[in-house]
């Protein structure tokens, strides 16, 4: 069955940076600068059946990428969510854990001659999301900027 | 400094059950049946900034209330997010982890004399919220309902 999750490889121009159970890419859509995706390397359907060692592995994730593009990108806070719903329009579904994060900024970010701002900062990310996609040069320089930062990072 | 987290206790008429190191409360909200927060018992302002022994704690918590919660009530899947945008509207910030815990339905559940029905399943929740409040009595049916399947959980 088609499942986006495992075709998602450290080959594809997004691909971010891997740990040993999560792969990072970066969501195309940076309305909110640096948003990715982590998803888990393993075929597997929801939190509940994560092991031990892939929550270990995450937690660890989480520090890196938390500390990396606050220094990258001058991030305030993370926005993590697991829905997993799109899975559900399929049948039958095929859901693949993953998380999306979503930094969020106090103030405006200028980057690569652009400047990004958190029009909602201290509220709920935008739904629909104001799509900004972002080219695929400037995708590449944020992705080098984020890999940057995570050289520093244990 | 006022914090909600810290203010809330397994006292408050919608706390439904803890953990040793989390507290679970309804939400009075239950556009989608069940929504609950989990706060973590200690003033800490970032996932970055937990304890081993808080996530090990957390992942137990994940399975139990999934495992829980499915039963009680028929979920399909569990949207979680921790976003903690709101604390970032005062100044200064006093952000306190918490969780946020929806659970998602592909067919409509009858409880109580009501029919809840998950209007977006497949999608990302509804922004801003169908706020369905549910009445007082209600909130209690449903978390002595939650208890008596958390009683089976390990």
């Amino acid at each position: 069955m088609n499942c986006p999750g495992c075709e998602s490889s450290d080959k594809d121009p997004n691909f971010v940076f891997q740990t040993n159970y999560w792969k990072v890419f970066l969501n195309p859509k940076q309305t909110y600068l640096g948003r990715s995706i982590a998803t888990l390397k393993r075929h597997c359907a929801s939190l509940s059946d994560l092991t031990n060692e892939e929550w270990d592995d995450f937690v660890g994730l989480v520090k890196i990428i938390e500390s990396a593009y606050k220094k990258a990108l001058s991030a305030t806070l993370f926005n993590w969510s697991c829905l997993m719903n799109d899975a559900y329009q399929n049948e039958p579904p095929n859901p693949h854990v993953h998380w999306h994060l979503r930094p969020r900024y106090e103030n405006p970010v200028r980057l690569f001659g652009l400047t990004f701002e958190d029009l909602e900062f201290g509220h709920h990310y935008a739904r629909p999301e104001t799509s900004y996609t972002a080219p695929q040069d400037i995708q590449e320089k944020i992705i080098e900027r984020l890999r940057e930062s995570l050289e520093g990072e244990p």
